[in-house]
């Protein structure tokens, strides 16, 4: 896997040894000598991930990631920070200031590119996502990236996987202040698929006695549920070939032994929050594509759904009989000139939860649009159709809504019902909307039912 | 990069073989010693990539590839086959029942686990994707998976670069009966970001006089406009290193020297058919989420769509006048009434098809419900949005609206407007709305207009 990866320094000598180093692996190597053009490379998206020296004249190496990580642009973009600084302070600092890593010059050339190379897998499964949330910003329906920003990175869910009873000591220590820890040895519950999806983060350590640490890495990257959950290894500063394998297996970060608990838990809410940033784009994404089938107004299903709803919900119900019901508010429309569309649109969606509270479960309800609304019932006759109809109508009459700052106004509902005969898609919603007619003709505030077999409509 | 691994195969040693090569690059393993078992493991999601035995008692294995590869829910598995059979014909027989590779045996390990890598790669791209759009086939709103598997991988954009003049002219004849190929020494277009999206695939040879061709492949790897775009590289059978870091920088197959043209042809097919699977199911995610913020009926922005961008409106428009205009059809239930709901639905249709005719590009049109229509027009003042809504209301009075197999309707409409006074978001449009009510007070197919400095309405 490949990247275009932006490397910083205010050396032109570092510059041209990583960017040699780089480009012979073949990465894509832009170079920026200072902080300034390094933010607006990244702001143009020209960059998948960004090598970052700490010391520069103007905005130093901190600024730069720390304005990387604020901007909505741009926060996902990985940071790598390298320095001659090597004091565990320093370390911190920039981690801190939301660093995927920090690694110390001179550099372990192997370590670098196996972690360039593991960040780059990132963009496979981000990219898609951050355009369809593009696409929702710009839509302007949500703004997911405000709110992924918004994430602190605590209150995270971990599972730790370690047998060293002091090591993971001082790890419980470090993190459950801000998160809830769960430790003891009941590991495979990280591949029970109800209870992987749980956890927001998994720290595993190499050397367990009775497993290989590498492999249950392997099987958290290899299950669908945990798939992209952020993995951190423990291992002793001389595996350098573990730490390489686990990278190359799809680990995202290591700490060695003993672990410094600040940085542990710096770089546990890095990864927490670069997880969530993920999940709430994906779920914002979700959550609009179940809008595509609803009505904005009231939150029930729509007229796409219902359509396309219909023929399989008459499928299922060959045997046994359909009812398809329309409800129409009587005079609705003065509704709207006497109190105003704001009156208006509360009634409606005051309507609806009234209709689906006498539903319940039993059938399916959609907006139509205005004042209309259809509900088909499985396994319903008409008969009890009718019963559901007149409770809807009787609540309706007797029942007057409140409105806000107005008085309480009433208003009535006609309802046209309709029993599925084997017929085509539209057929039981077209005759429910013929008996609807004679409802409507009959004086408003009654139900109407249409009898396929001989045609007849009663009142 | 690791995945879970299907090794299907009639011979427990191959088996066991191939399980312990596979388990110790940590890959997890899952075995199957038949057609039917394979079949079944693949049908619960549980394996993302599987080796497959081709001469196999019961359902063989070019029948098993076939099935996975007709079923919507296992089309997108990676299918490689393993086998002992290697005349020319066998390999395209494999290949022709949709195998992304056809390896002989003994099977080349090193070549067989870059190949394993580099195919499961795949589904950080793809499992998002997968899932959004399992999500719209279970809302029932459109079935993507259906029209991906439809395609036939024929008609694709390819680019060729190669500057062999006899390979370029194999390849070219093996391919453009089915494909638009774009061959010659114009490379660069292919990182023209413009350019870049049009092609379906690229063929690369890594044996170019003036460049080199894995360098080509890793750009189009990195770079945003062609990450998931495949790539085939064409390669001397000797070279077997430049395989090897092909498959590690993204290239998705490889072709030897001299390409056999039916062997080209059918992994072209395959790899183009792949890209249209995720393009397609990437397009159907996308269009719906477009439909989050549009009415179904008209395919106008929705209430949902005016609300979230009214403020953002106002804002821009702050030295310059806004108009809101809300319209309503007169006595519009009536026709709902008379001539069916289906009749007046094909009315609103056309009633929304005429107004954003008027509009143009002036403004942003929605349907708030039933046959209620705002318009939002920025840099328009008062008397320019009466002279819009003239436009309309006058159309729709002298026009009257066909509807199938019925006569033809009448309609009038009446508008109600506002200009922005720096007022609340709500502020135009709530007084639209109440010199819409003017408007209907006065007699309907009229228009009437709110000023906000004196309140003054005029009919």
């Amino acid at each position: 896997m490949t990247a275009r990866v932006l490397v910083v320094d205010d050396s032109p000598r570092n510059l041209k040894l990583l960017e040699a180093r780089l480009s012979a692996e073949y990465f894509d190597v832009l170079t920026a000598t200072n902080g300034a053009d390094a933010l607006e490379i990244c702001a143009e998206g020209e960059c998948d991930i960004v090598l970052l020296d700490v010391m520069m004249p103007g905005i130093d190496g901190l600024e730069v990631c720390r304005r990387l990580k604020a901007c909505a642009l741009t926060s996902h973009i990985p940071v790598v920070m390298l320095t001659a600084l090597n004091q565990p302070a320093d370390r911190l600092r920039g981690l801190n200031a939301g660093a995927d890593d920090f690694l110390t010059k001179p550099v372990d050339q192997a370590v670098l590119l196996a972690r360039v190379r593991s960040l780059s897998k990132l963009r496979l499964s981000l990219d898609d996502l951050r355009s369809r949330a593009l696409q929702l910003a710009k839509l302007g329906i949500g703004d997911p990236f405000a709110e992924a920003l918004a994430d602190d990175g605590y209150g995270g869910r971990i599972m730790l996987v370690e047998d060293c009873p002091s090591t993971a000591a001082i790890i419980k220590d470090a993190l459950r202040r801000h998160h809830i820890v769960t430790a003891g040895r009941d590991w495979g519950r990280a591949f029970d698929p109800c209870e992987a999806r749980r956890f927001d983060l998994f720290i595993v350590s190499l050397d367990l006695a009775c497993y290989d640490g590498l492999r249950y890495c392997a099987r958290l990257r290899s299950q669908a549920e945990t798939l992209q959950t952020p993995v951190v290894a423990i291992a002793r500063a001389g595996d350098r070939q573990k730490i390489l394998r686990g990278l190359d297996i799809g680990v995202n970060d290591f700490v060695l032994r003993p672990p410094d608990d600040s940085e542990l838990a710096t770089r546990t809410r890095t990864l927490i929050k670069r997880k969530r940033y993920a999940d709430c784009l994906r779920g914002k994404v979700g959550a609009m594509l179940e809008m595509a089938a609803c009505d904005p107004l009231t939150g029930l299903r729509n007229r796409r759904y219902l359509e396309a709803h219909l023929a399989s919900l008459l499928e299922q119900s060959l045997a046994d009989p359909l009812c398809a019901m329309i409800l129409d508010l009587d005079g609705f429309k003065l509704v709207n000139d006497l109190h105003g569309h704001a009156a208006g649109d509360e009634i409606l969606r005051c309507f609806a939860l009234r209709v689906a509270e006498v539903l319940r479960a039993k059938g399916l309800l959609c907006r139509l649009g205005g004042d209309e609304f259809a509900a088909v019932m499985p396994e319903t006759n008409l008969s009890a159709g009718l019963e559901i109809a007149e409770n809807i109508r009787s609540a309706d009459s007797s029942d007057s809504f409140a409105v806000t700052g107005d008085v309480p106004v009433s208003v009535t509902v006609s309802a046209g019902l309709a029993e599925s005969a084997g017929d085509s898609c539209a057929g039981p919603l077209h005759r429910a909307d013929v008996a609807l007619y004679e409802a409507k003709r009959g004086g408003r505030n009654r139900i109407s039912a249409h009898y396929a077999a001989n045609g007849r409509l009663t009142g």
